[in-house]
């Protein structure tokens, strides 16, 4: 298992409400794929979205996201984590 | 106090050692500003280093990965957190 980074744009003027219900949908679609989408930030000004997760490979993390209609290509995996 | 997430690139082959080192002197330099970076994570393939801190604002994030040797314009407020 690695660990993931990904980064969305585009959420500008997104709400709580708005990122809860995308990321519930990352948690239905996150099991067919052995990934667990841990947590999730975001910037409303600048529309950037980061998610971190656990996972077998940068490919699954992006067909889970793919499902759950948020696709992003900037996924970088982690193998060094401090703190 | 706010949430951020700051992006830093060009750790290209950078080392567990190397970051923990980098880190190190955050943690020297943030009380000064009343941050405190939480957690950090390296792509060392892309690069890539995302870091994870609480502080009054950006520019005081900032001022820190300044003093640190390490500076970055890509800060993100998070005012929202899922997770």
């Amino acid at each position: 298992m690695a660990k993931f980074m990904d980064v969305h744009d585009g959420f500008v003027g997104v709400t709580r409400e708005q990122l809860e219900e995308a990321h519930r949908r990352d948690l239905e679609n996150e099991g067919a794929e052995g990934v667990h989408f841990e947590r999730a930030w975001l910037d409303p000004e600048s529309g950037r979205v980061f998610c971190l997760s656990t996972g077998p490979s940068r490919e699954a993390v992006a067909r889970v996201h793919d499902k759950s209609g948020h696709p992003t290509t900037q996924i970088y995996e982690l193998p060094v984590e401090i703190g």
